[in-house]
C-alpha cells in the first residue's frame, strides 16, 4: 500500500502474504515480519490451524483458508509461495493474474514450459517474480559473486560443490530436484556472464529402493573448457558442503561448515607457462609451473541470508528494478534440473541446455 | 638367499633389489631396509649417481645402473620396480624371466594387455607378483575390509572418493592414473566378493591447457545397484581425502587429512521400512525410516603402510602364498582404468568392465 | 494464574513478565512464548520504546516501563529478570515480597550476600527462585552430568575449560565475573557431590588498559586432589570452547564449536597399576600404564538450552519442587567467583571457598 | 675435521658424534647424516647393542660404548648429547674440556647451577654451546620471531600454549620440566628484547599418585604488563597444541595440529580508543573499539625444523658466531622452570626470574 506522508512524500510498505505454513512458509513468515518497508498481512495455508499455530498465541497477523481471499484484499500487495512445487504454476499465477508481486520459493516451478509461463505472465504485467534462492544472498555468494565476476581469480578452470547430508527423502522429487537448485543457483549468481552451461551429464542411483534418486552426480560442461561438478546425497550421515571453484589466478574453498572461517582464498595453484621454446617432448611439464602463496579467509559480515533476499524482494517492487534472482534465473536453472533428468533417463548421456538467448526469447 | 642354520632348520633371508631412484623407490629403500626376512642388496637406476645420492655417504647397499647385472645376481631374489609405468612390462618381464620375485608399483602395467603379460608370465613360473597398493596396507583401509567384508554395515549402498590436492601434473599420465588407481585398489580390497563393477563413466577436463585431464569424475556402476564415484584433481590448493562408505545399517567416513580420528563409523542412517499396507501415494515416505544413534571412532594401530605391504611381500615369497595386492588386483585396477580411458573418449558413456571371471580366465 | 475446567482439573497456566528487553532479554522473550505452560503477560524496560521494538509490530504482548505496575497484576506469577546484575538484588526482592517465582539471570547478585538474601527470601516464601545458567540444560551438559555423576568415567582426575572469543569488555564486570559463571555452573552440575572446591587461585591481566581484567585463569582444588582449570580471555580473534573432563577410566572431551561432533568420549587414558612388588626406582614408572581405546560421540538430542531452561521454571513451579539450577546453586558460584576475586587481589594466592555445609546453613 | 682443498680453500667438514641412542638420538643421528658439513663419526651408548640396532645393518658409522674413546678422536669436533637430563653436566662438560663443541638435548641441565657452569667452560674454551630447542627452527617459530619482533602485531597483550597430549609419564622430572622447556623456548625466541619475564607462577596436581605433577599451568608476569600462560598434561587422550600470542594490531594463532593452516594471523582485535572527552561512567566501554579484518595463513616452507636446527649447529661451529639457541637461551629456560619449581613447592605463589642482565653476568 501506497502511502502520503504529511511532506507529500510517497513512503512505500508492500502488504505481504506468505502462502503455505509447512517446512520453509515459517521462516518467510520470520523475515517477513523483520523486513523493513513489509507489513505481513496474512500467513495463508489450505490448513489454517496449521497457520495460526506456526504465528503462535502472540501474533496480531490474520490466518486464511483461502487464496482467494488472500488475494482479493487491497491490502496485500505480494505474495510469498512457500507451497510444494507442483502447486506453484496455479499459486503463482493467480496472483499474478491477481496483480500481485510474487515470490516463489525453489524451484520456480515443476518443469520449464510451467516455469516460462509464469515469467511471461509477470513481464507481460511488469510485476516483480522473484526467486528464493536463499544461497546467493549470504555474504559468501555475495562476496565470491564480486570476486569472480570482477577476474579476481583469473579465468574459471573449474567448479566443484558437494552438499551431502541425512536429508529427508521427498515424496514428490529427487535428490537432483531437492538439492542441486541450491547449487545450479549460485552457479549462475557467480559465474561471469561469459561462462555458460552448455551440457549437464548426471548420474544417480537409489539404494535404499525409494523409487528416486538418492545419491546424485551432476557434470555441467561449461563455455570456454571449464567443467562444473554437483554431488548431492540425502543418505550421508556426516554434513558436507564444500564448494571450490578453482581459477587461474587464485582458487576458493567454501567450507559452510566451518561458521569461523567459511571462505578461503588461496593464492596458490598450477599455472601455464609459455612452452614455445620447448621440444615437444618436454611440453606437458613445462607448461606448468607451481605457486604457493598465502590464503586470506575475508571478514565476511554476519547477517541473514533470508533476511538479505527479503529485502531486495522489497526493494525491487519498491523502486521497480529487476532483483537479482529474477524469473530468468529460476528459468535457467530449470533448464539445467531438466537436461540433468533428461540425462539421468538416458544413461548419464550429455544433455544440452537451452542457451541464454534462448532464454531471453522466452517473453521477448 | 636360504641359508640353514646349525639346527638344521630353514632361515629364509630374501635378497631384494630396488629398481629406480626416481621419487618414490627411497621409500621401498627405507622400507626394504626395515623389513625382516629382506635384506637389500641393491639399488640399481640407469643414473647411478642419483642412486648413490639416495643412499647417502653412510650406507654399505651397492647401487647399480644395470639390470641386467642385478638380475643376474644369485643373491637376489626378488626385485621392486619403482621406474615409470611405460618401463614396467620390460623391467618386471625381465625379472620373471630371471626367476626373481616381483613387487611393481601401480599401475602394474601401461596397459591391460602388458599387465596380463605379467600376471601369465608370474602364475606360470610360480613367482610371486605383487603389486604397491600402498593404502590397501594401511589400518584404516585393513579395518574397513574387515568391517564391510564381515556384514558390519550391512549391504553397501554407495561409495565416494574425493581425492583432491595440488599434484604434479605428469608427464605421460591424465589424473585418472595418477590418482584413481589408489581408490579403485581400496574398493577392490574392502568390497565383498558379490559386489563387482559392472560399468564406468568417466569425464575430465583440462582447464590448464596440459594436454590431459586434470580433473577427473569417475563414476562405477556396482553390481547390486550400488554407485561408487571417485573425484581426482591436481589443481585445487587444499588437500581432500575424504572416503565414504555407506552402508544399510552403517556408514563409514575415512578423512586421512585428520589424523586424530581417521574412521568415523556412524551408526546413523536411512532405512527402508515395510510400506505394503500402506497407499500408494504415501509410500515414498513411508518407505523409509531416519536413524539416529552414536558415531564410533575404532582405535587404529599406528602403523606404516609401507611397512605392512613390504612384510606382506616377504611373508607371500617366504610361505609361497598369494599376497593380498596380487598380480590380479593389478588386472583388476587396469581394466576399470581402461574402462575410463574410453568412457572419457565417448563423451562420458558407460563401458563395461570385465568381469572377475574373465579375469580368471587370464592365466587359465 | 490457575484456572479450573470443566472436569475440575487445574490446568496450570503461569503468566510471567520479563523484565529487561536488553542483550539477553529478547531470548528470554521467545523462549517464553514458545513454552507449553507459560504465558507471557509483559515485557518491562525503563526503555519501554526498546522493549516495543523487541516485540516487534506484530505482538499482543503488553510493554511497560513500571516494574510496579507489572508486580501488581494478578496476571503475573513468575518474572525473569535479565537486567545488569547490580540491579539483581532490588528487582528480584521486590518481585519476591510480591509474590512472585522468579528466574535471574546469572550471576544471582552483584556478590554473594546479596545472593544470600534473595535465596533466603525465596525460601522464607516458598517461591521458586532459580538461575538461568543456560549451559547446564544443554544436551552435552546432561550426558555429562549422568555419565560423570552415575560413575562412567571413574573418578574425576582434572577439569579444564577454555572459553575464549572476541567478547565484549563489559563495563561494570570483568572478564572472570562475565565468563567464568557459565564453567563454575557446569562444574556444579557435572561433579559428583563428594567432589567439591576447596580453593581458588585466580591470575588475571588486563593488557589493553580497560581497568579490569580481560584475561583470566582460575585454578581450583577439588575436594580428592583433582584441579579444575578454567580460561576466560575477551581479546581473542578466535572463538574456543574446549571443555575436558579426565577420569580415571574415560575422559570426555566437548568442544562447543563443532556443532557436528560437540562431545568425544575417549577410553584411553593414563591408568595406575600396582607397584608393590617393584623396588623403589622404578616405582614411578611401573604405576603408569596406558590405554588406547576407542572413541564414542553419542547422538544427543537436538534441543535448545534456553528451552529447557524455561520448561524447567515452569514445570519447577507447577509441580512445587526444587529446579536443577536453585538459588544454592546460583551462591556456589558466587561463592567461587568471591574467591576468585580475593585471590585476584592478593597475587594469587589462593582462597578457601564455603563449604557446602556453610552454603546449606545459609537458609536454615 | 678441517681439509685443505687443492686450492688452498678450507673445506670445513666438522666431524660429529651422538651420544645416546633412546628417544631422541636417532633422529639426531638420521639429520647429522643428512646435513651437509657434518660427518657423523659414532654413535655412542653404554648400550653398544642398542647403538648398533639404531643404525640398522646398512650403516657404516661406528658405533661406541665409550664416551672417553669417542672424545679422544681427533675426528670428532662435536657431540650431541641426547642423554638423561641428569647427565647432561657431565657428559657435556667432558666434551667441552675435551675441546669438543656441545650441541645438548633440552633441557640444558637438570638445574640452573650446572647449566651455568656448562655456559661458562664453554665461553671460557670459545666453544660452541648450543640447544636442541627443536620447535625454534620451525618455519611457524622462525615466522612469528620475525613478525613479533619486527613490531607486525603492535605491543604484545598475551601468549597462551596449550600442549596436552597422552604423554610418557616420566620418571625423573615432572611435566613442566619434561614439555614447558618448549613453550619457554619459543617465548624466548620470539618475544621482543623488552618483553622480558618478571615473575612466575605455577599448579600442579597429580591425579593418578604418579609421584610428580602430571598436570601443571604456569603463569608468568611478563614486563609491560603482559602475561604468558601455558598449560601442560600428560593425561589428555586428544592431543591439543594450540599457541595464541595475542598483539595490540594483530592475533597469532598457532594450531600444530592441522598441518594445512598451523599459523592464522587475525587483523582482528580490541582496540584502545581516547575516552579524554568522555564522562567517567562511560569510558570503560568508550576505551574499547573492536576491528574485524581478514585473516591471513601465510604461506611456509615445508622444513624438518631438526635439519634446520643441525644446519645452525653446523653453521654456527663453521663460522664461529653464536647460534640462535645458544646456552644462554638454555639457562633463560632454566631460570624459568626452578622459578615454576619454586612456586609450585610454595602454593602457587609468584617466584622472581632472574633478569637478563644477571644471565649476562653468569659468564661476566
Amino acid at each position: 500500500m501506497l502511502t502520503e506522508t504529511l511532506k507529500g512524500e510517497v513512503d512505500v510498505t508492500i502488504g505481504i502474504a506468505v502462502i503455505g505454513a509447512g517446512y520453509w512458509g515459517p521462516n518467510l513468515v520470520r523475515n517477513a515480519q523483520a523486513t523493513p518497508g513489509l507489513r505481513l498481512e496474512y500467513l495463508c495455508d489450505l490448513d489454517e490451524a496449521r497457520a495460526r499455530k506456526v504465528l503462535g498465541d502472540y501474533s496480531t497477523v490474520r490466518t486464511s483458508s483461502s487464496l482467494d481471499e488472500v488475494l482479493a484484499d487491497p491490502a496485500v500487495d505480494a505474495v510469498a509461495v512457500a507451497t510444494p512445487a507442483a502447486t506453484h504454476l496455479p499459486v503463482a499465477m493467480a496472483a499474478l493474474r491477481a496483480g500481485k508481486h510474487v515470490l516463489v520459493e525453489k524451484p520456480l516451478a515443476a518443469n520449464y514450459a510451467d516455469g516460462r509461463k509464469l515469467v511471461d505472465e509477470a513481464e507481460r504485467r511488469g510485476l516483480t517474480l522473484m526467486l528464493d534462492h536463499t544461497f546467493v544472498y549470504t555474504p559468501v555468494v555475495q562476496h565470491l559473486r564480486e570476486l569472480i565476476r570482477s577476474g579476481g581469480i583469473g579465468t574459471v578452470q573449474y567448479l566443484d560443490s558437494v552438499r551431502i547430508n541425512l536429508g529427508l527423502v521427498q515424496p514428490d522429487v529427487d535428490v537432483l530436484w531437492d538439492l542441486a537448485p541450491h547449487d545450479l543457483s549460485i552457479f549462475t549468481a557467480i559465474l561471469p556472464d561469459d561462462v555458460v552451461p552448455i551440457a549437464v551429464s548426471a548420474h544417480g542411483s537409489d539404494p535404499i529402493g525409494a523409487g528416486r534418486a538418492c545419491v546424485a552426480h551432476l557434470t555441467i560442461e561449461l563455455s570456454g573448457g571449464a567443467m562444473a561438478h554437483v554431488h548431492v546425497n540425502w543418505l550421508s550421515p556426516t554434513k558436507i558442503r564444500t564448494f571450490v571453484v578453482g581459477g587461474s589466478t587464485r582458487t576458493v574453498v567454501w567450507d559452510d561448515t566451518n561458521p569461523a572461517q567459511r571462505l578461503s582464498i588461496y593464492d596458490r595453484g598450477v599455472d601455464k607457462a609459455d612452452p614455445q621454446t620447448l621440444p615437444e617432448d618436454r611440453r606437458a611439464q613445462a607448461i606448468v609451473s607451481y605457486r604457493s602463496g598465502d590464503m586470506v579467509a575475508p571478514a565476511l559480515p554476519e547477517r541473514e541470508a533470508l533476511r538479505a533476499m527479503m529485502a531486495e524482494f522489497a526493494d525491487a517492487i519498491a523502486v521497480g528494478r529487476r532483483p537479482l534472482t529474477d524469473g530468468r534465473s529460476g528459468l535457467r536453472v530449470l533448464s539445467l534440473l531438466e537436461a540433468a533428468s533428461a540425462s539421468l533417463a538416458h544413461g548419464g548421456a550429455f544433455m544440452p541446455v537451452l542457451e541464454d538467448s534462448e532464454l531471453m526469447e522466452v517473453s521477448a
